[in-house]
Parts: structure tokens; C-alpha cells; sequence
């Protein structure tokens, strides 16, 4: 890099946080839906059921044969013939031989003829001329011959082929979230795979010369890489599958190279640092000239520096999305929550995009900048013991900055112990305590 | 097996549901408690950072150096001497030579003299001898000399060493789920591996000679095994790591086998089918004799007959956790919900063992057996549009069972539908529409 271009270099703070913002920076909202506009659930892959629980169905489950497939005991019993045992009970208990013993999974079929019984455990298959089952508790358990005490209702304790669905039927409908009990469905209705939207491939990258593994011995001048740990776990809880690369340099054809190579592994590259206000930030330096990737301020505080695209396409292949964000720890964080979680939930194949939101009371106030939306790290508590209620009033919950100095700089540790991120809207600038806020639950 | 044997063959589905309970059963509760005090969290194991998301952590996280580790620059811009400025103004502009350019990541420590400065990137340690950084927004941008507008305040933008935790400091408490941002905290603290309760391996079988392998070819007798699915992917999402053995015949010899083979490989073994009330089902036939399994029923509907305990010990190792689940998908559903999923969220460390659960108006009535608590499989949907919020007031949240045959044998593709159970209280015999009614949250 040439002096000029160090002047504008790598920066993990955010220099314009407290400037009025760009006339040409949007709205989250406005930035949301560029992003979400640009995204479409992955292409459907079939995959073994084994693999399938929480993604979403790109097919309608039809059930392959009538479920039960075969008429079948509901109990252990007697298979009888009812003809035979209308006169039946304690006072007139009547004696039939036992022809056959029907076990679970047994494939035979014994045709009773009138006088006869079959012994049958519960989900044999009925056998040819029985029309009801006589349970074990009504009989005397013999298998030679049995002493029946009761007579049995017509069909009786039998379930019938296709009484909980026929060949054909629709089990499971394309958009279903894939739950244990969904998975269990479409094993039930004889299918061994289903077509499902996959988890996104999602490559996190940090960018600066200063980072180093954690747990590496440190000289003067460089710190842990913490990013690339934060969003590769957010990835993954979100539903994604992460491909944690590490912390780049500031060096443009080494990120560059790091990029071309992983351009056909991944659906997703997030980014993070090197997106500041100067024009030379690295990842900025790398991936403007491309031309697919814009860099538009957007009025949120932290977060403003957010770029978003795509690298270029290859043959008719669209290459992976884009998603560079601020260095900061809590920017990052917040903008993974805000933008990329929404997007990876697309490409699942999701129908619900975003984190829920609770109304909260706010304890401690605090300012935020005007003309800009701003997401605090919040420490959500509940004033009553009941904590399994999500009966969420607001009055029952109270909101608290999770660290002193507000959404600043390398507050790692207070960043930690958030479990919600506040609200607040472009037009405020006080929060006090009292108000209440819109908070989205991150945990 | 014997004849007198297969009288009291497998079954899948309890005779004894419309049945008062035995004297000697006991209610959800006590055989909650019966299990969650045979259970303490595994024994922690070290992972890497990459591997702990989700976990829960063994011990304290205490930082390994002050962080930031040196002070810092806050801002792109110039190191100074604060004595040689303090009479820079826009109208008295003052110009100094640059004698050294320090990019983040940098372990130059070039002394500043008074009259020189240095140019500096954000993260960058502050050169010794320079007391305060100047932004470039309030200079020329000079590379060999520089022209200062505004004279800095003492110590501006600067990062001071340990300014957010001294070399020591707890970050993370014993305790804490790892989630993404606790990932992070570590990372930033310099640690490359954590000490966390590990993922229960947990083996899943389903027992019963009719099964057969979802998409394999039945024939007469044959059903798919839905239920090592079903419970496989349940194990999952509570965080365990699921062993789907799939399907094992009603052999008692082949049973034993299996298990006496998994017995030294997972820490919990969840069986389905086979512990009906007759005795010599396959399951009880196997785990009776040892002594170390107890199948007291318990008053619920359903999933009466419950087969709890461990197997047993090797030298000093004690056996995995043994649940022997009906067999009737909806009854291993709710057994797993009920008992098995806090048993593994308790192995995993985790303090928050149960669902969440909220108050519904009931839409359709049902009824429930006296003196046994029910849990029925339900839709819950709300009646107001806003679906992203948790302001959830019974009134707002109405519950419909998820299949007209209520909780009965072989409704998977109801089930499949249905986001929480309602839960009946023992003495509750009818649930009317209007009624309010606790609801677990499932999905």
C-alpha cells in the first residue's frame, strides 16, 4: 500500500459515530430489504431423514402405502371370529381351539373358518375371516384352546388398513420446518429422504494485521481475533453451517486470493473490519471494484459501515452473498442480528425471519444518536420469580444496558452478558428510565 | 420365547389407559424427581473455542493479559506530544515532522521527542513519549510533515491497557451457556479452550419385529420405524448427540446384545416399545433381571408404563441412563418431552431443564382420564396478527388439539402438527372450550 492509502487504513472504530448521518445513508429498513430482496432459499437438495431435522421441506410427503398398511390388532388377544361368540360371557363362557400364534411383524396369514381362533399380539395383521379381537383380560390366556368370557363388538379392537392415511395422501406440506415429530411423520409414511432447502455454507472471516488466534502467544501490537469466533457461533445458531477462516492481514491480495478460493465452496462470506469510512479500508479496496458490492451508510447505531453484495458470478453460477461489517465487536454483532441472521434464515427456506420482541421496562437510561436507529445491548430481567412464563408483560420485564459504556468500543465482556438487544428509533435520543422499549430476544 | 411368554407379548399400546391407575403409581412429578436426582451433569471435558457454542461452562474464564493488552490508538490519526499543541487552532495551524507510521498489528516503539509526532491506525500501540492521538479529521492528512488545526484534550483517543479487564478478571462465570457473544468473551480473553459440560451421547433404539427401515420394501406385518427418528431428533435439538440404532427385533437375546455393546459408547440409552404391562415384553424381559431399571407407572396419559434407571456399572464406571419408552409414537413423544429432555439438558450442565410454557384458551374441549395427568399434543395459534411478539396473554393464544383421535396410538401425522402440549392436571376429567390451560411450548 502507498502512505496515502495507510492514511484512510484499517479501523475497528466508527470515526462519524457521532456525526449526523450521510444524506445518502438509508434506513434498517430500507438496508433490510436490499438484502432480503436479494435473497432466495437455497436450491432444494434431497437428503436422509437422518439429516433432515430443522430444515424445510421442499416437497409435499405423501405417505407411500395406506397407513396402517395392513388391517391389525390394537390388542394382545384373541383374532375370533364374532359369529361365533354372540352368546358369550362370564355365566356362558365358550371354548375354541387355538389355530395359529400371530406375532408382531409375523407375515402369516391363517384363514380362520368358523370355530377357529388365532392368538394375535398388538400390530400383527388380522388374518383372513376374523372380524374382531377379544382381548386377553376377557379370556382365560389359554394357547391350545382359550375359554372366551365376553363377547366381542363387531370389528372390535381391530385397526384398519388406511384408517390414519391412504397411499397418496398429503403428510407433510413443502414449507414445514422440519421438528422431531416431522421427521417421525415422513419415516411413518415410508419415506427414507425428503428435498429440503440445506444450511447455507457460511465462511467468517476477520480482517486485521493486529489479530492472532487466541490463545497464541501476543507481542506488542497484536490482539486476539474474537470476531471470527462470535459470528461463526451466530452462523450456527441461526442455522447456518460455519466455515470459521480466520483473521486475514491488511494485505488486499491475500484477502483477495482468500475470497476467489472460497468463492465456489460457500453460499455466504461474512466479512468483519475494514469497512470504515476511508477508501482504502482493505476490504473495501478488495471488493469495491468489483462493482457488486455496495458499501451505502445505513442510519443505525453501531453498524453504520455495512456493505453487502455478492462476488462475481461464475458461468451462470451467482456467486456467494457478500456481508462485510463493521470491526467492532458489538457493531459486528449487531449487524449479524440485524441483517445477516434474517438472510441466512432465507436461504433455510424459513418463513419466520426474524428474532422474537418483547416490550420491556427500561431501568437505567441512556442516550442515543439522532436521526439514526440504535440497538443496545440489553440485560433483560424479570421483576417476578415465574421465570418458564413467557406471559410477557411489559411490566414483568426490565431492561439494562449490559455494560457501563453504553454500544462502544471492545466492550467484549459486557457484550456477553446481553440476552437482548434494545430498540431504539431514529428519533429518539433519550431513554429513560420508565420508557418502554421494544427489545429483540437474542437468546 | 415361550408360548406363556408371547401371551404377554409386545404391544404398542397401553390396555390399561382407560384404566384407574395401580396403587403404586406414582405421579409425573415424583418420577420427575425419581429421575433428575439420578442425574448430575456429565464430568467436563476441554473443547476448543470452535466446539463449545452451546455448551455450558465448567469453570471461570478469567482473562490472560489486561485488554486491550497495550494502549492503544482509538482512532486513525497522529500519536502527539499534548506540550506541543496546546495552542493549535484553525487560525494557528502548527506543523510537525512524522516520524514513524504505525498500522495496526505494528510492534514499533518509536520514542517520540518533543516536536515529532507519529501517524498512527486505530489499534495500533501508542508510541512511548506521545500522550494524546489526534484525529486526521483535524489535520492535513500529511505524510512527512503534518499540520494540526485543533490541539487535542489530554489523553484523547486513547485505549488505555486494561481499560476493559486487568490480566485475571473474571469474563465468564462457571455456569454461563456459551453463547455466541460468551464464545467471543473467551476468544478476546486469549483463550483458545474452555472447560464445558460435554453433548450426552445418547444411543436410540426401537424395539419390535414388525419394523422395518422407512423406504425399505414391507411386506404383510411390516411398518416403518418412525419411532429412533422421532427420538433421535428430539435428542438433538435438547443438545444431545444422537446414536439412532434404529430398529432391534422382539429377541431378548439380540437386545442384550446391543445394549451390552453400547453400554461402554454413550451416557444414555432411550429405548422405545416393549415395557407394557404384561411382564415379558422384550425390553422388560432384558432390564428387569438387572435389578437397575424400575418400572413403576406413572399417572399420565399418556405414557404410562415407564422404564427408568441405568445399566449396570463397569469397575467404576457407572452404566449409561436407561428410559424404556411405549411404544406408541405419541406416548415416547410425550415420555421424552416430559422426562428424558430435562434429564439431558441436566447432563448438559444447563439450569433451565423445562419448556417454556404459556396460558391458552381452550378452543375444542376434550376429555382427560381421572387421577392421571394428560398431556395432549395441540396447535397453538394466536388471534391477533402481531406473530412476533411474546406479549403472551392467555387471551391472545388459543389451543385446538392437533387430531380429532386426541392422544390416542399412531397419530404421527396429527402429532407432526401440533407446537405444545397441554397439560391436564390429574384431577381434571373435562376441558371445555373457554377453559384456560397451561401449555408446554414444543417448537
Amino acid at each position: 500500500m502507498t502512505d496515502t492509502e495507510r492514511t484512510h487504513g484499517h479501523t475497528h472504530t466508527e470515526r462519524a459515530d457521532a456525526c449526523a448521518p450521510a444524506a445518502s445513508a438509508r434506513s434498517v429498513a430500507a438496508h433490510l430489504a436490499i438484502v432480503l430482496g436479494s435473497v432466495d432459499p437455497l436450491p432444494p437438495v434431497r437428503v436422509a431423514l437422518d439429516e433432515a431435522r430443522g430444515l424445510v421441506l421442499a416437497e409435499d410427503v405423501l405417505t407411500v402405502t395406506d397407513t396402517p398398511p395392513f388391517d391389525n390388532s390394537a390388542m394382545d388377544g384373541y383374532a375370533v371370529i364374532l359369529a361365533d361368540l354372540l352368546e358369550a360371557s362370564a355365566q356362558n363362557p365358550i371354548t375354541l381351539p387355538v389355530v395359529a400364534d400371530l406375532a408382531a411383524g409375523t407375515d402369516q396369514n391363517p384363514r380362520l373358518v368358523p370355530g377357529q381362533v388365532a392368538r394375535i399380539m398388538t400390530g400383527a395383521p388380522i388374518p383372513d375371516g376374523a372380524d374382531a379381537v377379544v382381548p386377553i383380560e376377557d379370556t382365560d390366556q389359554g394357547t391350545e384352546q382359550v375359554t372366551i368370557l365376553q363377547a366381542p363388538k363387531p370389528a372390535a379392537h381391530i385397526r384398519r388398513a388406511g384408517e390414519d392415511a391412504h397411499a397418496g395422501d398429503r403428510v407433510l406440506h413443502a414449507g414445514s420446518v422440519l421438528w422431531p415429530t416431522r421427521v417421525a411423520a415422513a419415516a411413518s409414511a415410508g419415506t427414507s429422504s425428503v428435498l429440503v432447502h440445506p444450511a447455507p455454507r457460511v465462511a467468517v472471516i476477520s480482517t486485521g494485521s493486529e489479530l492472532v488466534t487466541p490463545g497464541s502467544p501476543t507481542r506488542r501490537g497484536q490482539i486476539p481475533d474474537s470476531n471470527s469466533f462470535l459470528l461463526s457461533a451466530a452462523v450456527a445458531e441461526a442455522g447456518g453451517i460455519p466455515v470459521r477462516i480466520g483473521a486475514v492481514p491488511d494485505d488486499d491480495d491475500v484477502l483477495r486470493a482468500v475470497l476467489t478460493e472460497l468463492a465456489g465452496q460457500v453460499d455466504v462470506i461474512v466479512l468483519s473490519g475494514g469497512v470504515s469510512v476511508g477508501a482504502y479500508d482493505v476490504v473495501k479496496a478488495v471488493l469495491k471494484p468489483l462493482g457488486t458490492v455496495d458499501f451505502g451508510p445505513v442510519k443505525m447505531q453501531p453498524g453504520k459501515p455495512q456493505g453487502f453484495g455478492r462476488w462475481p458470478a461464475t458461468d451462470s453460477v451467482p456467486g456467494p452473498l457478500i456481508f462485510a461489517l463493521p470491526g467492532n465487536p458489538v457493531s459486528a454483532y449487531v449487524s449479524f442480528e440485524v441483517f445477516v441472521r434474517p438472510a441466512l434464515r432465507r436461504l433455510l427456506g424459513q418463513e419466520t425471519l426474524h428474532r422474537r420482541t418483547v416490550t420491556a421496562t427500561v431501568v437505567d437510561g441512556w442516550r442515543s444518536p439522532p436521526g439514526r436507529a440504535q440497538y443496545m445491548p440489553v440485560i433483560l430481567t424479570r421483576r417476578t420469580i415465574d421465570a418458564d412464563s413467557t406471559d410477557g408483560s411489559a411490566d414483568n420485564i426490565e431492561a439494562r444496558p449490559a455494560s457501563r459504556g453504553g454500544s462502544g468500543s471492545h466492550l467484549v465482556a459486557g457484550l456477553a452478558q446481553a440476552n437482548g438487544l434494545a430498540i431504539v428509533l431514529e428519533d429518539t435520543t433519550h431513554i429513560r428510565g420508565g420508557d418502554l422499549i421494544t427489545v429483540m430476544l437474542t437468546s
